[in-house]
C-alpha cells in the first residue's frame, strides 16, 4: 500500500500499461535477438551449412516433416568429428603417457614390446605388432585400477597434457563449428550423445565440460568392470578384458543398447562411422546424414581413403552415392578450431 | 483499436491494472496447488513418507545438503519395485504366452524340455530345470528376429495380456505409490532411470508411457544383438547369447556402464537389488537408499526371506543394520494399485 497516498491519475494507469507492454519486450528480447543471430557463425554459407538449417526448421515445424521432441536423438562420434584425431588418436596419446609414468614400477617393460618402443619413442615399432599391440598398451594402462581411480587419472592428464602440434589442451583441439552444432541441435530440443569407437570412460570425466553432453550420454567402448566390497566401501575394478567395442558394426548395436531408439540425425568422418551412418540413414521420417571430410591441410590435416588413422573410404563413396550432406572442412568451416584459426 | 471511440476513464485502467494481477495468479495458480497439495497422497504418514520428503527437501535446499541438478540421479529396480512381481516375473509370463503361441511352428516341443511342460501347462516341472530352462525359455522366444520385430511382440502382448489374479493389463499392476514418488522426484530435478534384471528390450516399449521413463534411461538385462545389411536396409538381430545380466553385482556395473554416474537415490524390493543399494549407500553427501518390503497380503502378496520370486533375506538384514529406509507395504501405502484397492 506504499501508493494509497498518491492520487492514481489517469496518465499513471496509462503510464503503468505501457511499462507492462514493455516488460514483456524485454523478456522475449535476448531470445529473439538469439534467435536472430547466426547459431553456426563458424559455417560458411553453402550448401552444407543450408542443408543443416533446412533440417532443424523441418524438424520443429508442425507438419509432415515433424519429429516430436523425445524422438529428437543426435549421436556423434568423437575422434575426427567433435575434436581432431591427428597426429594419433588422442586416447593413444594417453596411453603413451601413462606407459611412460608407470615405466619406474614395470622394470619388465625394457624388454618387453610394445612397452620397450615406447619408452624408446619408437611409435611406429611400437605399433607395428598391430591389434595385439594396441590391446597389451590399453589393458596395462586402463585396467588394474578402480572406475575412481581411472576417472581421476584421466582427469588429472587432460588438464595437463598438450597437443603436440597446438600446444593448447587437447581439450581446445575441439571443432567450433561442430560445438556450435551442438549448441543449435539442443536448442531446439534435440538431446545430443557421443556414439565413440573411444573408451566410454576415458571419454566421460571432460565431455560435459568441453560439448555439454553429460556422461549419462555418452557411449564407446568398454572394458569389464567387477563389484568389490572392500573394508572401506564398494568399488568397481576395471579388468584387463574387453567389454564391447563400439565401431563399425557396433556402433548401431551400441547406439540401441544404451539409447534405444533411432537416431534422425548422426555425424560421423570415417568408415568406423559408416554403420552407425547407415542405421540414421534407415530411420523413418525426417533424419540426417553428415560426414566430415578431412580436407584442409593448412589448418587442420588432410586425409582420407589411404589414411592410417580415421580412414574414410567407403563412407565417402557410400555419402557421394546416398546424397549424405559431405562437409569439406576447407570449405565449409570458416573457424576450424577455438583458439587460433 | 477496437476501443478507440470508447473514452478511457480512470476506472478502465485501474480495471485493466487488475485484470493483469489477476492473469499472472491465475497463471501460477496450478503450480502453487500442485506444490501446496500432497504430492505423495498414496503414502500414509508416517517415517517412510517423512524421510522421502525430507531428502528431496535436503537435496534441492541452498546448503550443505544440496545435489547440483546435474547430479540428482535416481534408480528404481522395476520387478517388485514398480510393478508387482507375482505370482511369477511379469516377463515370464509373456515367455510363456509365446511359447504357447510359437508352438505350431516348433512341433518338436512336444518331446522337448522345458516346452513340453510349459505346454501342458505345467510350470513347475518346466522351471525344475533351473537356471538352464529358464535361458531356454527366453532364447526360445526372445531371440532370432530383429530388434524392431521384437518391440512389435513386446508392445502386442503388453497391450493385450491380462495379469491372473487381477484380470486387468499387467501396465496397470504398477505402485500409484511409486508413481508418484517418480513424478516427485522429476518435478524436483531428479532425473528417473530404471535398473532392473528384466530385459532391457522387454520394457523400453512401454516404460515411458507407464513411468515417464524413456528407452535412453532403462538399464537392464541383455542379448547380444548383430548389425546386418540386408536387401531393404539394415537391421539389428537378436542372437541367442547373453550379454550382460544387469542383477546383484550387475547393477552397479550397469550403472557405472550406462549412467556413468553416482546414484544418490535407489530404490528396490530384493537381494537382487542388494549391490545397487551398496553402492548408492556409498555415493558421498545428501542420498537416500529404499528398500520395499512386500508385507500386504491382502492388497498385494506377503513374502521376504524364504520367497522363490524376489527373496529379501540379506537385504532385509542389511537395510535394518544401516538403518535405509524401509517400506512396510501394509503399512505405508494407502493405496497399492491405481485400479482398484
Amino acid at each position: 500500500m506504499i501508493h494509497s497516498t498518491r492520487t492514481p491519475t489517469r496518465a499513471t494507469g496509462a503510464h503503468r500499461l505501457r511499462h507492462w507492454w514493455l516488460g514483456i519486450v524485454l523478456l522475449f528480447l535476448p531470445t529473439a535477438l538469439a534467435a536472430a543471430s547466426d547459431p553456426l557463425r563458424s559455417w560458411n554459407d553453402g550448401p552444407v551449412k543450408q542443408a543443416i538449417l533446412k533440417f532443424v526448421a523441418d524438424a520443429t515445424r508442425e507438419g509432415p516433416t515433424f519429429v516430436p521432441p523425445p524422438e529428437r536423438i543426435a549421436v556423434f562420434d568423437n575422434d575426427g568429428t567433435l575434436w581432431a584425431e591427428q597426429p594419433m588418436y588422442f586416447q593413444l596419446a594417453f596411453a603413451i603417457d601413462r606407459v611412460k609414468a608407470m615405466a619406474p614400477q614395470h622394470p619388465e617393460w625394457k624388454d618387453q614390446e610394445p612397452f620397450k618402443s615406447v619408452l624408446a619413442g619408437d611409435l611406429k615399432t611400437a605399433l607395428g605388432g598391430g591389434e595385439k599391440a594396441i590391446v597389451d598398451l590399453v589393458m596395462a594402462t586402463h585396467a588394474g585400477m578402480t572406475t575412481d581411480e581411472f576417472a581421476k587419472i584421466v582427469a588429472d592428464w587432460i588438464a595437463t597434457a598438450r597437443h603436440p602440434r597446438f600446444k593448447v589442451p587437447y581439450t581446445q583441439v575441439v571443432y567450433r563449428p561442430m560445438i556450435e552444432l551442438l549448441n543449435w541441435l539442443r536448442a531446439n530440443g534435440f538431446k545430443t550423445f557421443i556414439v565413440s569407437g573411444g573408451g566410454i570412460e576415458f571419454m566421460r570425466p571432460w565431455t560435459d565440460e568441453i560439448y555439454r553432453i553429460p556422461p549419462e550420454q555418452v557411449v564407446g567402448s568398454s572394458i569389464v568392470t567387477r563389484f568389490e566390497m572392500r573394508a572401506d566401501g564398494p568399488v568397481l575394478v576395471r579388468e584387463p578384458k574387453v567389454d564391447f567395442i563400439d565401431d563399425r558394426e557396433g556402433k548401431p548395436v551400441g547406439i540401441h543398447k544404451f539409447i534405444g531408439r533411432r537416431p534422425v540425425f548422426a555425424f560421423g568422418n570415417s568408415d568406423g562411422d559408416l554403420q552407425m551412418l547407415q542405421w540414421t540413414a534407415a530411420t523413418p521420417g525426417t533424419h540426417f546424414v553428415g560426414l566430415i571430410h578431412h580436407t584442409d591441410d593448412v589448418r587442420e590435416w588432410a586425409y582420407d581413403r589411404k589414411s592410417h588413422i580415421g580412414q574414410l573410404d567407403k563412407g565417402l563413396d557410400e555419402a557421394l552415392a546416398k546424397g549424405w550432406t559431405v562437409v569439406d572442412m576447407k570449405r565449409d568451416w570458416k573457424h576450424v578450431f577455438p583458439f587460433i584459426y
